[in-house]
């Protein structure tokens, strides 16, 4: 394991929220950043999908680790995310990457895909802004 | 409690991960509604602050609620939102509205604010898209 | 005139493209600007109404002098913006305000309304975040 | 030039304010769109940089149109765009491609280009959601 991809599993591991979720950080590269969840029954909302809430945490925190891949010590400041289609299945994958960076922000891009039966499907494709923070942790 | 507010406090317990997380609705009127979510450690990030994802799920059920409030069954369909500052505080309370309503959609705004030593802070500002779905529940 | 609202016409009047759309500025004071269009045949798309372009440009320009108002020398970062009725009419006007205001950021608000017969109606709300430059002009 | 591209080269000529921008429909296929738009002076803002209004025009525009490409007759429902440089060069190009469609919308996402002594620079990046219209025309 790179030193990297151990900085972003501390970060993680440092997150209550993340760990009552269940996250997993499966990538974590400059410029890229894969996280993952295993749905769980707590993680539905009233249909048996699951809750927007939960893909758009996903998305947003893929989004900051994409933008921290590259600026260090980051916040996400804002995201926009679309709904393309239910998350139904085992998985939920969400895939970040920097599409812009400068000295200010990052700008990022992420895919979240449900997986069922091994198979891959968008279930929402999100967009934010990335800021560094000069507070030293 | 009229059958509105029953309605709504029916979905959020039929919504497994809002029951995980601790959302209760307080305003469910047409074009209104109002989540809040008292904030534990498990709800938190790594600088101590109430997650992002459970911002953004708040706005985003929120804002669900306020689309559905004046059409029915519902899904959200994309949604963007800005952190204006940490969420600090004991409580989280976001609050929405419809700005406009059609057929199709209604497109809604939503406050989020953290409440720390009974003073109310806006930390976060959505907008998003509700659209109606057609199948009964 | 004050000296804010004789800058702010006076940055207008610096802006090329508005001045081939013809854009007025009606409010410009800390927190709020207003900005208005008279709507000619060539602002519009195929169906008639006026572009969506023409649009999204009121409401970024009016989030930008909302956020500038607070913040001085800024930039337009990012914005969203939902159309939610044609805009058919003979005037538009986009009126924004601040939502939240920090040294890095101003997060603001916008609404676009359609003049038709003397009466305003909603096509249009944005949010967007507003980031002060350094350089000096 | 096919069917698609006439067609699509009848709806811009269509549009008075792409008229008076003077956008070029580069690319039109299923699930991909790019228009072009040489730059003059009348585009600018205060700093001599495309306004931002421009850029946010043609990425709507090839938004709507990579959706219409695949859903038909369209309207653009609503959009989010990030700023990530100055628009700086003689032409700016948009990018856009579907990323997700269904009967009821197309999410898509959109690239801007500045073009400047013949090399592409990210200016902004954007992604939308494009409704199908009912109407006939």
């Amino acid at each position: 394991m790179t030193d990297m991809m151990e900085m972003g599993q501390a970060v993680l591991k440092a997150q209550p929220f993340s760990l009552l979720l269940g996250t997993e950080l499966m990538v974590f590269e400059p410029g890229r950043a894969e996280l993952r969840l295993t749905l769980r029954e707590e993680h539905r909302q009233q249909h048996g999908f699951a809750h927007g809430g939960v893909v758009s945490y996903l998305a947003d925190n893929a989004l900051t680790y994409a933008g921290g891949s590259v600026l260090g010590n980051v916040l996400t400041q804002e995201m926009k995310i679309n709904y393309t289609r239910p998350a139904i299945g085992e998985v939920l994958i969400a895939r970040a990457e920097v599409v812009s960076q400068g000295k200010r922000q990052a700008v990022c891009r992420c895919d979240v895909f449900a997986v069922a039966d091994g198979q891959e499907r968008l279930c929402a494709a999100a967009q934010g802004t990335i800021m560094p923070v000069d507070t030293p942790e």
